[in-house]
Parts: C-alpha cells; sequence; structure tokens
C-alpha cells in the first residue's frame, strides 16, 4: 500500500505505475501455487483482522455520516462479520478457480512447417477505479492476482480507514507467498486528482475498469487515454412470443422483475406479442400487484390493463432500478427486436417462445451481451455462467462482453515454434 | 458509395453512420451464401473494370505528381493489372474462407438447469481510416463483409479517383447478391473534417482501425471516443543465446532483417549472449554484408567488429524499415528479456536456441503479440498462421494481438438456454 506524503499527485502515481509495471512482469511468471497460497493467507488475515477492520469501518461510517452520505451508501460501505466472512470466502474461491495464466491453445502445423499457437497471458497491470464498497477492493485484488496482473486500485474516499487495513492483509499474503507487495497498490491519497493522474498513465496502465454510479462511469470514459472495460446501462427486456407457454412466461417474467429490484440484470421493459397479450397482461397483473410493481404500459396494453398508468417515451430505455416495469405490446418479433435495438442497452434480453425457429432467430439477431430462450435475465451472472467471481459485467463489444471473470483479465499472444524455419 | 454535395460535414457523416448501423443488422444475420456470392461478384467487377480502374488511377498518379507526392507514396498509390488481379484474388480467397459468425462454442449445463454458451457475433460497424494504397479499400469491405460487419471506408484523398471505382465495384457485388448497398460505404469527401466526425460517432460505429503512418495513428487514438485497433512500432528482436546452433542462428537471423526491409515484422536489433558472441558475430557480419546492411553496436560488439559503427541510445527501440541493424551483446537471457521490455514495442520477438528450458521461459515471459522460437520474426503474418487475410497487426494488448483477421472483427455474446428456468 502507497501512501502520498508530498502533494506531487502525478508524481506519486508515476512511481506506483512504474513499480506496479515491474511486479507484474514478476507475476506474469509467478506459478499457480504461490498465487494461491497469497490469496489463501489474504482470506486468513482478513478473518484474523475481523477487530481492526470493523473498528476502521467504524471511523468511515461515522465521517460518511457527518458528511451527510445518505442511508443507501452507509449501507454499501458498512462491514459486518458476514460480509468480512464472504471476502474471505470469495478469495478462497478464487484460489480454487483454474489458473488461466499459460494455457496453449490451437498450437498446429503450418505448411512452412512452423507450428503457431495462442498462449493466454495477463494484461500486464489493472487500474480499477470504484466507489464506496470496500469489498471491492478484495474481490479486484484477488481476479487480478490470480490472472496474473499487477492491480491498481483506487477506492472512494468514504472508504479510506476500512481500504488501508484491507490493504495491509492483501500485502500480507502477497509477502507470504513471495510475491511482490507491489503486485496491488492501493492508491493512498483521496486526492481527486489521483485519478486523472492514473487515466493517463499509458505506459504502465494496460486497462482501466471503472465500478460504481453513471457519473463515475462516464468520467473515465471521456478522460481515458488507456482502453477502459465498462458497464453501462442495464435495459433488459423480456419479450413473451404469442408461442410462449403461459405458466412459464409468467413464472419467468415475475422472477426476472422481482428476485432484485437493484442489479442490472433486471428486467425493465416487457414486451408481449398482441397474440397472446390478453391472457398473459391478465395472469401477469396480479402476480405483480403482489409484489407491490408499478406497471406502466402503452395505448395496447392499457386497453387490457386499464388501471395502470401511461408509458411515455422515457420509460422505453429507462433502467429504473426499482418496482417499475414498462409494458410494450408489439405485433411481433420483429417489433420486438426492433424495440430492443433502440431502446436496449445491449446487456441481457430474454424471448420466451416454444416456436424452434423464431428461438433460433431471436438468439441470432438480438445484439445484447447475453442473450436467452426461457430463461430469467436475472441468470446474467459470472457465479451462474460458471466464471467464478466477477469483475463487472461489460456492455461494451470489444475484448471482453458480459460477465468478465479471470479470462476477461487476460488477452493471447500467438506463438510459433520453428526449428531454423525462414520465411521464403 | 456517398458523395458530399453540402459542406456539412457532420450531418453527412452522421447519416452514413446510422444507414451503417441498419444495414450492419442485416449483414449480421445474412447467410454465408449470401456473403460469398458478394465477395466473388466484386472480384468479377475489379477484373471487368480494369481498363476504367487503372485510368482513373492514373488521374490520381498525376494529381499526385503535380502535389509533390514523393516516389514511395506514388508507387503504393499505383495500380497495375497485376495489383487489380492480386485484389480480385484476394476477395475470392476470403470468400473460401469459414465463415466465423454464429459459431456457437462452450455450450454446457449448468447446475440450475440452464445451458450456457457463446456465440461468435459481428462487432457491428467498422470504421477504417486509411492513407494511399487503395487496395485497402478491397481488403477491408471484403474482411468486414465476411465477419459480418458493415464498414465505412475513409481512404485518403490522393487516392480518390481510385476509391471512387472500387467502390462502384463493391456496391455491385452486395446488390447482386441482395445485401445492403450501405453494408460498405466509402466516404465521397476528402474534407479532414470528415475524420473527427468519425471519430466520435459512439452510436453508429463500434471500432475503429487506422492504417497507415504513425501521425495517423497518433491522430486517430488521441481523438478518438471510440475503441481502436491499432498498430504501432514494429521493434522486432532476435536473442541468439549461447546454446544456440550457429547455421541455423545466421540463417534465421538474416532472414529475419534482410528478406523485406520495409515490414513491421522485420528484425531492428540483434541481441547476443556473450558466450557465443565471438563465433556468432564472425559469421553474421560478412551476410550482412554481402547484403548491404548496416550494422551498429554496443560497445562489447565493436570488441569483436571494430569496423562498424557505434549503436547510440536513440537505435535501442528504433524501427529503422531500412537495411540498419543494431546489435547488443548481453550477458544471459534474464538481460535479453530485460532489453525486449524495455526497449521493444510488444511486436515481434524470437529466441534462437536449442536449450528446452531457456526456449520455455522466453515463451512465457516475453510479452509481445508474437513469440517465437527458432524461427523466423518475418513469419508474423496472418497467412503465415492461417488466418487468412488480416486487416492489421495490432500491437495493442486488448481485444486483439498479432495479426487480425475475421476473428479480430468478431466478438462473442453469451446464449443461455432454458426451459422457464427462474433463479432461486
Amino acid at each position: 500500500m502507497s501512501e502520498t506524503v508530498s502533494g506531487d499527485i502525478q508524481q506519486t502515481m508515476e512511481s506506483m505505475g512504474e513499480r506496479a509495471r515491474a511486479a507484474s512482469r514478476i507475476l506474469a511468471r509467478a506459478d499457480t501455487g504461490a498465487k494461491d497460497r497469497a490469496l489463501r493467507t489474504m482470506a486468513e488475515r482478513i478473518e484474523q483482522r475481523g477487530e481492526a477492520l470493523l473498528a476502521e469501518n467504524r471511523r468511515d461510517l461515522e465521517a460518511g455520516e457527518r458528511a451527510g452520505l445518505d442511508q443507501a451508501l452507509l449501507d454499501r460501505l458498512a462491514f459486518t462479520p458476514e460480509r468480512l466472512a464472504a471476502m474471505a470466502e470469495g478469495l478462497r474461491q478464487i484460489a480454487a478457480l483454474p489458473d488461466p495464466v499459460g494455457a496453449i491453445s490451437d498450437l498446429n502445423y503450418r505448411p512452412s512447417g512452423i507450428q503457431v499457437g495462442r498462449m493466454r497471458v495477463p494484461l500486464g497491470v489493472v487500474g480499477i477505479i470504484y466507489e464506496s464498497r470496500p469489498n471491492v477492493t478484495v474481490d479486484a485484488a484477488g481476479l487480478c492476482l490470480k490472472s496474473g496482473n499487477a492491480a491498481i486500485l483506487r477506492g472512494g474516499s468514504e472508504a479510506f480507514h476500512s481500504n488501508r487495513v484491507l490493504a495491509e492483509c492483501i500485502r500480507e499474503g502477497l509477502e507470504g507467498a513471495g510475491l511482490p507487495a507491489d503486485a496491488v497498490q492501493v492508491v493512498g491519497t483521496t486526492d481527486r486528482a489521483a485519478v486523472g493522474a492514473l487515466l493517463r498513465m499509458q505506459t504502465y496502465v494496460d486497462v482501466i475498469v471503472p465500478r460504481g454510479g453513471k457519473g463515475l462511469i462516464a468520467r473515465v470514459s471521456e478522460e481515458s487515454r488507456i482502453p477502459v472495460i465498462k458497464h453501462l446501462d442495464g435495459v433488459c427486456h423480456v419479450y413473451i412470443d404469442d408461442r410462449a407457454q403461459l405458466d412459464k412466461a409468467v413464472a419467468v417474467t415475475v422472477n426476472a422483475k422481482t428476485q432484485r429490484y437493484g442489479t442490472c440484470n433486471t428486467l425493465e421493459t416487457l414486451l408481449v406479442a398482441e397474440g397472446i397479450a390478453p391472457r398473459a397482461l391478465k395472469a401477469l397483473a396480479p402476480a405483480f400487484a403482489e409484489k407491490g410493481v408499478e406497471l406502466r404500459g402503452c395505448a395496447r396494453t392499457r386497453a387490457f390493463l386499464p388501471e395502470i398508468a401511461e408509458a411515455t417515451e422515457a420509460d422505453w430505455g429507462a433502467e429504473y432500478l426499482a418496482p417499475i416495469l414498462a409494458i410494450r405490446v408489439v405485433p411481433d418479433l420483429d417489433a420486438a427486436i426492433e424495440h430492443i435495438h433502440t431502446y436496449g442497452s445491449g446487456h441481457t434480453d430474454a424471448i420466451l417462445t416454444e416456436d424452434y425457429g423464431r428461438a433460433r432467430r431471436f438468439l441470432r439477431e438480438v445484439d445484447s451481451s447475453s442473450v436467452m430462450v426461457n430463461a430469467s435475465t436475472r441468470f446474467a451472472d459470472g457465479f451462474e455462467y460458471g466464471l467464478g467471481a466477477e469483475i463487472g459485467i461489460s456492455t461494451d463489444k470489444l475484448h471482453a462482453r458480459g460477465p468478465v471473470g479471470l479470462e476477461g483479465l487476460t488477452t493471447l499472444k500467438f506463438i510459433v515454434l520453428g526449428d531454423g524455419h525462414v520465411r521464403g
């Protein structure tokens, strides 16, 4: 963990970058055993220092209350014994995942006689900029370490004291396994200029991962001269086709909306084929009423459910993250896909149908990071997909799309094996 | 092909972007047969219009001479019957490549009962900005089309008339196969503001590929708000280990430097282990002298070859693209890797050795897009690697690294198949 004493933020950040680059070379060739030992030691340290973590976290919470942070923010900031246990468990799960680094694939002989293949390798140095939730410090450190990357972590100023103790646990894990302490550096200043400096250190940082609210993501995307893996909006759709089976459609739609309201893979706009709209809406309305979900519908929806509010243009494309659902009746699959491409955010969209051809078309034609048939959008998640922990869900198209786990923090280089081969 | 009549570049570009996005939806679901028919028709049209292409190209060449373009630029600009035949052949080769779009991989059942897999899909709209060489118009159009992407091509103003006729051939190919003409649009204005507008159309363009000199790449990287796949420098190294076999080492080193001087995968700095330096340098010096290659060496190199010039700091890291070679004697493998990481550009680096452990270490530890053992750096090429045509060689780490073929113009989305599954 680095702390700024001088006011020269730029120089401090450059020095962190230089040390991160040097550490990344060592980490890239570190063996799996050492990395896993470091992860397990970090988990032990977090458990052993529970008291100190809770005490330092209390300092952050008190400062946050004095500064007038809202309750949701304070909730995200707060440690509990359960949350500390979950952090330690998360690190052990990362240790148990297969090491992606060094895997060689597609090694084939070419007509020239050389063998050409690809080797999975770390990206190098990952810069992570995040807000409030200090558990990101631990998750991000663990994922970067296992994928062989050095990390520069810049948490929110409101979690300053909590992050300090976590950084100590991380450093002790690294050193205990004989890995460089600079492999995970936590920015020790709360000066916002540190973020600006980080975003322009192309020489030392290979990718930036922002995690937080839309303001943070927008700032990072605009300012960064380094490639960014980011999550924008989660405006997820379910389309109930007129060949959907009604009971499944109701179950999946209600789950997609109500299993959790605040997550990015929660359903926000429901599209219903007009052929099934009378039956589907009649079955859905009481189910949503029971859960306290406010419905907002297009004119055709309101022909069946006159009691609900009218949806305006702003409702299409809204990410409510709340018990509100926009509903639109559409003529057919084409109109549904058109709506999704016009108003969606390319996150997760599902069709509910028993029709083979329509399922096949939806899968191919909808341009989103996750496209589903007869399943709840809530499944769009690194653990559910079998990736293990995720560093985020990317709504970008390049490099990593959808849940980003260890693989998204690596890249492929070409390897060529010859025996004195020259090009003719 | 679009042409600007009004002076409102911004609006013209936005309109092209909007049409490209619409065309990309159709292209993404186009079947392989239609795309291949379009490619073969384009090839026929180029052959049929040979006279017109040569005549329009002559107009560009005459304008270029009047404008005082240097001979190298005019050479790259010039069409010959052979070059036209090569363009047509290139399109037929792309038609013969397997279609990457829609391929599903890793489709597995998860404990929840859903199946999760990944589908290869087009990026969407690709913007390509290039200089002088009009054959890029044809290569880029072909690769984008086969990979299911719409393309906006912005060639150099010096190739204006040549590109116009090529654009007609491309459009006729698209229309003949029932594909939208807007799938490949060639920017019809030579106004540089068009590039600025293109680089900020995040809504319509998914990736920018610049192809040209360092000035162009630098401008595009700095200005673009859209992800860029780019090629920076090609400072390639060969390291002759003291366990190299001398005859192979000489053959590979001479090939890597002299097979072609102007390419990005050409050897620029030779590193020689001190244990083999006397023998290796003695064997190499006459071979390079015969080819007219100027050698510049470090002090230890000059102890063996006193007649050559002294290499200065500027020689390490120089991309000569010329018959010049920098030579440095290093103590061992560690020093060689350190030199490559300090001065290299992450393009292509090779070790020459018969030592198993050192080959293994070099492959894992050198952080470049292509890492080779006992093979010439000149093999770093899409055709040699079996990718088919390439749109460029990326020195970036994210998304595409090394030669970028059809796969680099696609991405993976997650697909989920269920039967009414909900998340618990």
